[in-house]
């Protein structure tokens, strides 16, 4: 992924005639390339009282656990893609659930849905993007290891509605509940 | 908005290497565009017991009523974005409360957030993009000129979720409900 604007394609920044903010277009064909944020899909996904975690393969964070989830793509609903990507990451057949939690990054131009879900069966094997994958107890969880603070969050939110058959899906944390949280590790 | 490939930029299919799906690329330079499903975020925003609906000043569905929403734009939240679009369209200060709603409708890839909402001051006015603004009681929504299925079935919800501290997110109806609502109209 770029962090600078490409060498080819929109890199040129302008505000189109008619609109209040900056775009960016290509300066070979003038084409004006409209970015939004991106939606990734994922889920927590149990298999008894234990949980799917993916070992991460790729950057950024390799080598680290995560959530089965992934950027959605076009012409899918956010639960055929939630389960897509526990298919690709960890071969991974699920029943994809309510929603968990959204959580905003506007930083990065993210918003994350992560749903509950649970596994139709305990076999799941490494897709290309995992080195391994794994089911654990709440107890296990290589807390020290986790990729994202999403996940964590994520991890934590699914913990606390254990039991609930519905679920008011949980957001973002306060600075203060993200800081406890992190102090517990 | 095209629905055709534009006449500039990434406009030739193709499969890049490693990829698994069709991507749209620049004859010209390379460019190659992600294209990903779109957020929207929009709110059901009340003053009292009268909900802030605007008449469409633009296409598609001009002169037809919807909600305060559209397309989230990089570096902000969900919530900040229903905020921006509910004072773009109709120069309303509004609190955004809670997710009311997800729906995803993948055909034109887009999820859109519909959240609980309500007015700071009943002072509202046409923006740019909306031809007229109202504050409507629940038997006064004009129900036969509603511009979109979602609008319609986030003022259900809404009204289905009054007195609810608490908010169990809405999903998209089964055509089967939907069918029964659009019989009511």
């Amino acid at each position: 992924m770029y962090d600078d604007p490409p060498p080819i394609g929109p890199r040129v920044r302008c505000i189109p005639p008619g609109e209040d903010r900056e775009r960016l277009q290509c300066p070979d064909c003038g084409y004006i390339s409209y970015q939004n944020p991106l939606i990734v899909v994922g889920s927590v996904a149990v298999w008894e009282d234990r949980i799917l975690l993916c070992r991460r393969a790729i950057p950024p964070r390799r080598g680290y656990w995560t959530l089965p989830a992934g950027f959605m793509e076009e012409h899918e609903t956010s639960q055929a893609g939630a389960a897509r990507e526990a298919w690709e990451e960890a071969c991974a057949r699920i029943e994809v659930g309510g929603l968990l939690a959204i959580y905003d990054i506007p930083r990065i131009s993210q918003v994350q849905l992560i749903f509950r879900a649970r596994l139709l069966t305990p076999d799941i094997a490494a897709g290309p993007e995992s080195e391994e994958v794994g089911l654990f107890r709440w107890e296990d969880i290589p807390w020290r290891d986790i990729a994202f603070p999403t996940v964590h969050w994520s991890l934590r939110e699914h913990h606390a509605r254990l039991g609930q058959e519905v679920c008011v899906p949980a957001v973002n944390p306060t600075p203060e509940v993200a800081a406890r949280w992190e102090s517990m590790l």
